[in-house]
């Protein structure tokens, strides 16, 4: 199974802190029934090794390679296609870059780079790109907007869009609700798409994206979740739950 | 007639130097056949009367009522419209707001600020447009980039982009090619548009922009003007000419 870490939730902000607690005995559940579990997460502000240690130091029991984020997913597809990076991104989120060669670099990586959206940080990337005979554009997720204790901001698919108009490019987006983001999830799960099923709250970044890669999804009515959702017009989840414990017990029931 | 002065024009840099002496002389004959002149700039790093000062620091004979600029037609806009503006523009132009109330702000305002594009800016903007019941946000502009003696800079358009995506608006732009704009300015030259022609190198925001309305449009094969102009899907000039003074003469000529 999949499950999706709304973004924050680490810092146990907001509604998260139960969200969390019971993710926690959730966690606990799903291991001793023998499924296997992927937390999918567009965190952007941290490596991977830095956000499971969060949530180990919170008492959750999951490792790196339990845990599918857009980061490593773009490494992936850098490599593959010998992409030199130049990124802007979140300081924390650089070690996550560290084995590739970023000198003259033929693509920007855009992610949530909070303080490192500057002015002169902006210019540069745009620069950089529309100084490429074919600009490549990878960006890291594409939300709009996010809450943090100080207040709304800004979330790194403004940015994406900014570059995207001033350079006439499309980026691509490597996290959920990508189709690469999912696939990844399902590689790290050694599992095809129809065994998998996804439970996250948000109707088009988990829904979806997993829909979209032949999983089924749940979408929980918490977190992200509105009535309207249930009115989409485009995505409808295989069975809506109230919450995850709900989600679980289901899954469990059929085992 | 209306004549576009490119951004960066009044600087001298680039190819401009030339164009600028071009248009002193031009400017001369024009005003001694009795013609009415109005420069269209999309100039918002500055008020009106500190471009017009530094044009005629450098031999131009202008005067303030001869310029048509973003930020008085959105001043105009405002005040009609009964709203206070929160400013996110360039230190230099906001004394072009002066007269406004910019207390408990029912709108943003969103020029080609620079430096300004600060991380924090940003979010207070997005913030202020997102917490309005209908978000109403006012762009002087839409270009994309521009250049300057230190390399390319994302313009105004960038930024407006960034904005509109994360508060799934739609900006009101009052630059060219802006159908306003272009209103005001025949305003100010006080003519129906059937009598105004305008000489401008951008296809889109000058010539479409002055068609939109009722002018008259020649594209000069200078400046931004690109080849593949002529052949733009939407937008057709009256006629092309090589260069401004041409232009000129030929209009002279048919007095």
């Amino acid at each position: 199974m999949a499950l999706t870490v709304p973004r924050g939730a680490e810092e146990g902000e907001g509604g998260e802190e139960e969200h969390l607690q019971v993710l926690d005995s959730l966690l606990q559940k799903i291991k001793a029934s023998g499924l296997k579990l992927q937390l999918c997460t567009n965190e952007t502000q941290a490596t991977r090794e830095k956000f499971v240690k969060k949530l180990q130091g919170m008492g959750f029991d999951i490792s790196v390679a339990e845990v599918t984020a857009p980061a490593p997913a773009a490494c992936r597809l850098l490599k593959e296609r010998g992409l030199r990076p130049h990124l802007l991104v979140h300081d924390d989120l650089v070690p996550e870059f560290a084995e590739l060669d970023k000198t003259n670099p033929n693509c920007v990586v855009l992610g949530d780079a909070a303080e490192n959206f500057t002015y002169a940080n902006l210019n540069e990337a745009f620069r950089l790109l529309i100084g490429m005979e074919k600009p490549v554009l990878i960006s890291l997720g594409r939300g709009r907007y996010y809450k943090e204790t100080d207040g709304l901001k800004l979330d790194v698919g403004a940015y994406m869009k900014a570059l995207e108009y001033a350079c006439d490019v499309q980026a691509e987006v490597v996290g959920k609700p990508a189709k690469t983001f999912f696939e990844s999830a399902l590689a790290e799960l050694g599992l095809p798409p129809e065994q998998v099923i996804m439970i996250g709250d948000d109707i088009v970044n988990d829904v979806g994206g997993a829909q979209r890669c032949g999983m089924r999804a749940l979408q929980v009515r918490t977190g992200k979740y509105r009535p309207c959702d249930e009115n989409h017009p485009h995505v409808k989840p295989d069975a809506y739950v109230n919450n995850l414990a709900e989600a679980i017990d289901i899954l469990l029931q059929q085992l």
